[in-house]
């Protein structure tokens, strides 16, 4: 079989309106035969670091010579500048406004350019406040059809980014210190600390005074128990069986939390 | 590259039920090749005047070619037609109760039928309350797989449909009388007044007693100011920089607002 | 024109995360050409009887050679099995917890796998709470690209598969006893007596101690009225013109009904 070129798409738009329908009809309207695939459009509004973490955790999933289209942006309109950047056999087009800081941290990425030629834009004169229709859409579209990246616009370095990082964590007296990173639907607490931090180690989570015991999987424990794994993005993870272990254990983004390495 | 046919699907079913998958199942069983693409499944349930707003507004951005089909269809089951119209290159399917008017304000219809001829629809016995799936979305997909037109059914006169006209704007005293047309989901309030009526002009809108001044971007007034603009599908728009218009400032669909030209 | 293979998506993952977006990502990965379908991904979190009776009522619309991915998994990560069901041209993939047990019940099973060979899984060492990523959504590409049932992995027997059957409707004194099976989103209740039990008779129905007449469409009642009709996917079903049946007349999942046969 052929393989069909592929667009993953990701947002802040939400599915109400027709914003990212219209995002679908731009890249159509250039190559209609791209398989163009959601990979969500409800990330909370202007919420860049949210969509940091959405976009490198949906990454590796995708094949290669995938074009990421990643879209929330609060600076529309203004100086930023709208970018394209390669990873090995993959692209991510985005506003330089450290959405693709989490890519950043576990890719090399080998070029980038400053979307600036107007003849793969929708129209020589883009609206002030839908890039994502008049820019990026048209922009991703080429790229994944061929057009190659210098083509795109003028060269920049890759050192020049908008970086906004991931929290660290950090190893302390009794174990690990982080935060809570992201938060899904299902009150499923996504923590910073990296599955290679506790990997051969007994360890169990303390968080807003509660005790967590870690184990491998939600039904481990009991419904409506609080249980801490290793989930399926490589993060420290807090569930609840059949249950929101953000609201049980009211737990926010940004929350600090604690490692306890047992056999320290 | 040889380009895929591509149908958009607009209708105020939600994503909740299984109603806009088996649309597309429907598509699919007629041709599987098709590329099928989500306008918005969210319109206000049985509001014409929004699903209106919303075909006429993702129209322009598909690619020639493409079959529109647009369901928000109060009167299913009673003796109100289901239509398709052809205009130059595009061609929308709908039920006839003015959900068509927007594009019929700015394209001329060349040619549209009854969709009576049930050798295209899925079967002999259309279901009373799902013509999406029974009538709409078959005689689509045939329409985007190559039969013509007038084999769908028995010509019409373009004349003869149902029309529910975009409000009219007027200009009077001080400037210009308009209303809303439109709330999106972050608030932004979209207004019937076109940007030719304020273009080259120096201007700023009043509602509910509020002045609002005119700028070229939601990052030309602090976090939290209201600002008028040309918004990205050409009507004057008013918008709260990080912030929801519609709730800060107290505006509802259908209000009345006036655009003030200050150089007249 | 050459059939694009087909998948059918089904889950309670919602559309808020990346979940969905990434079993995209794991079907394109195996093979980008497949054209991926979403029946729905707002089933209620973890209600398999949700799952049964969407995944059933979509399948009939879907071409021949359609595999279904059906994931609503309470158990992931514990030892339920992760099968394959073959029915004439179509396939079904799920955990075996029930779900499949609405298709099952119109549908005769052909064969049936237990999805255990890794060699179609997305790598060898599937997470412990992401099997819709890890192996069914693998497993479902490569069937659909056309690997053979029996090469998934281990025969089972059809019979030994987990059931949850649709509620019973019984035949008594005054007519039909039966209950609610599904409440969509506009409100209408969907209840397990099917087309057949009241073809060709005069009937009306009972529920909460309120008479609802039959009758053929929602528009044969004013606007505000409830009514009875077979709804357009064969079930008897509740509405109320242009409102929300369940709410207006206090109706929750599961409760009891009555049909009154007036010819008897």
């Amino acid at each position: 079989m052929n393989p069909t070129a592929v667009i993953g798409l990701l947002t802040d738009f939400g599915l109400q309106d027709i914003y990212v329908g219209v995002m679908h009809g731009a890249i159509a309207a250039v190559n209609s035969s791209i398989s163009v695939i959601d990979i969500t459009h409800q990330i909370p509004a202007q919420n860049i670091a949210a969509g940091r973490y959405c976009l490198m955790s949906a990454y590796p999933y995708f094949p290669a010579g995938t074009v990421f289209i990643a879209v929330v942006d609060p600076g529309v309109g203004s100086k930023r500048r709208a970018i394209a950047v390669q990873f090995g056999d993959r692209y991510v087009i985005c506003p330089d406004n450290g959405i693709i800081s989490g890519i950043l941290e576990f890719n090399q990425p080998l070029a980038a350019v400053e979307l600036n030629n107007s003849r793969y834009w929708r129209s020589l004169e883009p609206s002030t406040t839908f890039h994502g229709r008049d820019i990026f859409a048209p922009a991703g579209a080429h790229l994944a059809s061929g057009v190659p990246l210098p083509e795109l616009g003028t060269k920049i370095d890759p050192s020049s980014l908008v970086t906004l990082p991931i929290p660290e964590w950090r190893i302390d007296a009794i174990g690990i210190d982080g935060v809570v990173q992201y938060i899904d639907i299902f009150g499923n607490v996504i923590t910073n600390i990296p599955k290679r931090a506790v990997e051969g180690r007994t360890w169990r989570l303390e968080v807003e005074g509660k005790k967590i015991p870690a184990s491998n999987s939600y039904s481990d424990v009991v419904a409506g128990d609080a249980v801490a794994i290793v989930g399926s993005h490589g993060w420290l993870e807090i569930a609840v069986n059949c249950g929101n272990a953000a609201s049980k254990l009211g737990i926010s983004w940004g929350d600090r939390l604690q490692v306890i390495l047992e056999d320290k």
